[in-house]
């Protein structure tokens, strides 16, 4: 079976779920750049999620890179990571509608765990499945989860802070952005390294 | 005539109903966790839907992957496919709205009724284009023909159970997914074996 | 250049273009069926915009079948009709909600009219890039010059005919429908020798 | 790493950017000519971003053309391109609602710079990631560069008139797109010969 379909259908559905979070920042009833200014946490909420969904992406292409066989095993696991992604908009959304509560925020953090959880077993079935894979590529996931771990730590740690402080709740998730956008260069290294 | 563009117009439409049918949970007004409460029903009509669509996704890319040429006929069956699917968002909307109500359990039931034939047409149009289809092949889609056989007397049988129970109507949608879900694992090792 | 991504992109906005005129179809606030009879009008013109789109994106997928390279004169032509394409879900919902009102039928026309030229402009302009362009291909194009000619003699009949009967003038929307689905399979039976 | 992803889902994205902005165009509630009548300054605003959101598709087009290989530094240059283009349809909302009001034509100028800077970072790091790039298309992309300074140095044109005239301030949009929208035939022509 080809992966082929599977990554257009993920493709898909991302860029979808990327793109109609922007109807949510409401188009103002006034003209003047006044009328702009009550729409900033809606943009912040945004413009993280935005972030996210992108390194979601590009995990998610690095991850199907090595892959040779699609089985059901992998689809359903793709199906279920896709699911936890497409709930992102409404989360963003009612945090960014709320200023960032904190009820709101730990709904946000919640959600972000379950992708995280989703991506991990998708990664799981994906080694699971190809028993002669790359030992590089293996030693990148093993990475990846050490990653995945700090950042449920730090998810975990925002769900308390949210009563306390919002920015500072709501800097953990930019946080953990960081972490994955920094060291997605080193994946990059082995991976391109291998297509030598 | 070459299937890619078939596929890439149908991963491209099931994508667009996955994802726009969460634009139905709609942001509630307040901030607190009782104010997530009322969208339940919204959520688990989702989640039903989500799976359905997803389930609908597989077998389609499962009976596409031993195609050879495209016709008219398969083209406009597929079309006719993606008409009924294309409706999922607006019963699962009804149906959430409505806190499963029976009117409402019978329209999705119909609807889902009426996305099987559509498949089974499919089916049928695919292997009448294909003199030389793969036998093994033709025994999986006999195979799914039987559960697609069973699924329809389940959703026969969700309609006057909706009249006396929601929950009783609903679980016989959850029984059909799981149906389709499990047995899944057999096409594919009939598909593995045949790439082999 | 390939012309992969021009089919890529002319399929992803067609597919969100019939997906999202599923959004017209409000959800109605009731939970008999007696609220979904108002609906009729929404779905009827649903079913005809449905059908029109599909066969654009049929057509569509002959004529780039037998494209070698893509310019910007291709290029920019195909945008052109995604243009008139992307105005179909306004024009139906406006004709839904209104009941086939005179006006909604007469805009109906004139649009689906512009992208009968919009694709015929993208036709001559495939063929002036293509000197070699194979002439079986070419007789077909022909031959759908000829069903274009009768589409638009069809719409223009349709407009005064909206003042009179929206049942009438409706009904020569569904000839124009048949005219294409018909002979369609003309075209394919050319195509498949061709890759013979 | 291979590019078709990156490709399929900056085609998704972009797919979809351009015809959500038509979902913008509200569905009036009268069925007369006159009803359409308050929708001009939407429809305007709809086809200039439509034009523009085609530019880029084409630009992004050619410019990944010749691309080899795609890593985490193109794949975030590509992400933030879309980031700023995923707005133009609020910023072409809000300049629409409001008849091109001073400051509506303001953000929708600024916008289009930040996806001209967007578009610009990403031609430099394609540019970087491959040392051997073919010199005919580093020329092609210095005089797309030319092209991008007076494209910007309008916009800052078009901030102050914004004040005393809606229509030469919109007409300096029309301008930048015609600009873009001529010389695209020069790119062909370099990259047709190359080809060859």
């Amino acid at each position: 079976m080809n992966k082929s379909r599977l990554e257009a259908f993920s493709d898909g559905v991302i860029a979808i779920i990327i793109t109609i979070m922007v109807l949510e920042i409401k188009v103002p009833h006034g003209e003047e750049w006044k009328d702009l200014l009550p729409l900033y946490p809606t943009v912040l909420s945004y413009i993280i999620s935005f972030i996210y969904v992108g390194i979601y992406w590009c995990n998610h292409h690095h991850l199907l890179h090595t892959v040779k066989k699609v089985g059901p095993g992998i689809m359903w696991s793709n199906m279920h990571l896709l699911f936890w992604l497409s709930l992102i908009p409404f989360a963003t959304a009612w945090m960014g509608d709320n200023h960032f509560a904190p009820h709101t925020l730990i709904l946000y953090a919640l959600l972000l765990m379950m992708c995280g959880v989703a991506f991990t077993i998708l990664q799981q079935v994906i080694i699971k499945c190809h028993p002669s894979y790359d030992p590089a590529m293996v030693n990148v996931l093993k990475q990846q989860r050490k990653k995945a771990l700090i950042s449920v730590g730090l998810y975990i740690l925002a769900i308390p802070m949210a009563f306390y402080s919002a920015v500072l709740s709501g800097s953990l998730f930019v946080l953990v952005a960081i972490i994955w956008l920094v060291p997605d260069r080193n994946i990059a290294r082995v991976l391109e390294k291998e297509s030598d």
